[in-house]
């Protein structure tokens, strides 16, 4: 590694850290400039712009949450207990990343939303990245006959990623003890819906 | 109303405005100032110190929010309709109250949950009042027989909260078409379960 990659590196990840408490978008130069001991003109060598630091912080953001959320999951095997080892590496993943301040994408979504631009495109990109990986592993479990043939996979990931953000709120801002208990509640719910046949589904079939 | 709360309230109305879309975190007394053709030691005259203003905005906001969703659910027939007609008024209410960056308490759960003060304390506290409303008229609807007795009301509220940050998600970051659709079939998906008796329950009780 040269000393420049490890300067970029060391920048990128106080970047990141400040960032998952007070928003990326409000990481500007000057403060990263400060806390790395370097000017802000030094800063310029790295990133040419505002947008490519922040769109840097995110692409680290992600390499972090490969680690510590897909990477692993990828050790149990294919279906219902490499999706579930997903999905519980992903609750909490930035306590484990020592991110203080959260999971940054789940701010960033809020953040970015109405602000266009190539930031904006490259948290909307890393959404469907994501998004995309709990769908194809949540394919596997139906294709290993543990989730249901019929199952509507993009609302079961869509409706997974609204337990996400509530458990994000109740922990974060709310600081409920119970939202590790509610999410988990909420994830069997969502994930017995999607093996177990209802009366009214019997009785519509009748 | 006096020329003073007049101006107050036009203050108001164009600092919920501006948050909406950027953030209530980031509307400044100068953006406000210059926005009103004040100056700025005029908008101190209305507000003593920033975290003054971002409260009162959110004050502005609920109630903005009292005039969308909740007083017109009322009309409804007291119980799952009621419940109904709140949920369906709070999806989207910020396009119904002319807000043009979506829902400020949204945002602001993310926003706000690593700033220690007064501003964090009164987002904390709207956020339960409105969950308080969402509970009350649940427990409604357990009362007049049309959700089950044994319905566990708070974990209801909480993945419905769930449905409503990812619809914002998908409607406002994703721009995504699908977006209502996807939340009423989460949301009935949610309330069916609520009333609904699943084959793994009889199993368990025979």
């Amino acid at each position: 590694m040269s000393k420049g990659s490890e300067t970029f590196d060391r920048l990128v990840r106080s970047g990141v850290s400040i960032g998952s408490a007070v928003g990326i978008s409000r990481v500007t130069m000057g403060d990263l400039a400060t806390e790395a001991g370097l000017s802000k003109s030094g800063l310029f060598a790295h990133f040419g712009s505002k947008a490519e630091l922040q769109i840097a912080l995110f692409a680290f953001a992600k390499s972090l949450a490969r680690h510590t959320v897909a990477d692993p999951a990828f050790t149990a095997p294919i279906g219902l207990r490499r999706l579930r080892a997903l999905i519980d590496n992903w609750f909490g993943w930035a306590r484990q990343a020592e991110l203080p301040g959260g999971c940054p994408f789940a701010s960033a979504a809020f953040e970015f939303d109405d602000v266009e631009g190539p930031v904006r495109d490259s948290v909307v990109s890393a959404h469907h990245e994501w998004v995309g990986l709990l769908e194809a592993l949540t394919r596997d479990a139906v294709s290993t006959g543990e989730l249901r043939f019929d199952l509507d996979v993009e609302q079961f990931v869509w409706e997974l990623h609204g337990i996400y953000l509530s458990h994000h709120v109740s922990d974060r801002l709310l600081r409920d003890p119970r939202a590790e208990n509610r999410r988990r509640v909420a994830v069997d719910r969502l994930v017995g819906d999607a093996t177990t046949v209802t009366i009214k589904q019997i009785e519509g079939n009748a």
